[in-house]
């Protein structure tokens, strides 16, 4: 757990930091990034798997790992899951396939702790 | 109308003519593509706007509007669009917005036909 | 200037329709993209530059025509958008030709009009 | 061909506007973009095949129009080209298709030429 | 040689993860991700130096390490692997250099242990 | 100051190693990505924010590192640092987040050496 510890701890860190030394304008694009997850017309899974297949496309480590996490808290299976990344990898040909296995090695992780 | 008419024909005859000239790699390519949208454990609707928003952040003016008519013709509303749509803004940022307008621009043409 | 005057009624078109259509993080995203390149501690001109090379190492032909509109109103000179371009041009490589081609063009056809 | 005919005159035009309105470092890159194509340890043939792939999983259309009539003029047969864009949709993904399209009907246009 | 063997028992045991979690369609990808690059009208060696390119200029490190392991098992000599790597750079700009630090760093350590 | 010193040694060295054992071409790239950043009609601090905004859009690490750095000896301040990175930020989006982090980082641990 201590890689899954170590990217939260980073994140809530630095998040802070962000917030504290950057202007309104930063403080809104932040505010922005949560609001848009938020439960609406589409549910908060729905909306948390289209976060997580735009960061598997764009190829953003710790945008996945978020959005992996975020998924798993709202009950996502492994099927779900593998529907998901199967369509990323479509989508984002082989290039994904290196932020895939990280994913799936975080997935091994967490239902390790369960 | 016609514009929707140009690009589903160019898209056809040209599918048609990849597939004749390419080899079974290539046909293994296309077919998998069709696969992956298929309803599964995620139902085709989700996995259809997860290929919108990742085409969107990925701007492919093609992909996105292939991926609206499928949403449309499987009851994706407005707001649930529009809620996607949010997604693909904030995760890919504002160089998403040129194909969030055409988007857009197809959506009142789609609903101006019904 | 036929073409500028289409780009400005569809872009102006189309963003009233996203924000007629769109919910309120739409039109905080579509606020904050303005308010970004407000005059601050780095003045306008520079903060259009920067919207400026951003966009052309993204390659998003839209947004570069908007920003070389702006910093032309905003007294860029030739000699200084051609060196904001050759730092696009090293960072990005020899994809961002294309843009940089309709980019000349561009600023040929605004002098053109002077 | 009148397509072609376009892209070759609008291309040509424009480079030549660039660099009489550049300075030395932009002809030292467009002098560099020529000079690596060049024959060398590696043939004319298999480097610009290396820059068709790259122009295609970058979706770069006008840099895929430039290196498929390179790669016709040295040569490359239909069944070349295919296992090459194979190679472009599988490492850059299904958002390349949109590009294997254009580069097809190119392909058959300028072979309806012969 | 420690950073290669660890690259390459993650990449086994994490594909292997990925193929028995995931569904038929992902074992497809994997299968035409392999079955493009074998012997073809193009060569190997032709295909594989594709393959690095289109890593390179995508920015893939873990593809660019998986191809530059394959090209140099099928004979790629340091001069043609800077011939394509300045391909690279020129499409891909001064952004692919990280990269290309990296990929020679390992044809150093690779050379190292003839 | 560990990261500081190791990223400028790996990057000096393996920029030696490109340099010895690349071709003529290879050269000209590397001398032409110096040359662009210097003072000219746009004065260096603004061709390196230019230069680290384009980075930071195209989320390079490495290049965010070297130009951070660069401002930072030419005076940039942090309430500068940070109106140029919300331009990155609305520009490329929630995935410029994770770099901007890291740059935040650097520049903590910049000005916690002064």
């Amino acid at each position: 757990m201590d890689k899954i510890k170590e990217f939260r701890e980073f994140r809530e860190k630095m998040n802070k930091r962000i917030l504290e030394t950057g202007d309104i304008n930063t403080k809104r694009f932040f505010s922005l990034d949560s609001a848009v997850y938020r439960e609406g017309i589409l549910d908060s899974k729905t909306k948390e798997l289209l976060g997580l297949v735009a960061s598997m496309v764009l190829r953003c480590d710790d945008c996945v790992t978020y959005h992996v996490l975020q998924c798993k808290s709202l009950g996502v299976t492994r099927a779900e899951f593998m529907e998901a990344f199967n369509i990323a990898l479509v989508v984002g040909g082989s290039i994904v396939i290196p932020h895939f296995r990280r994913a799936v090695a975080l997935l091994d992780e967490l239902e390790g702790e369960d």
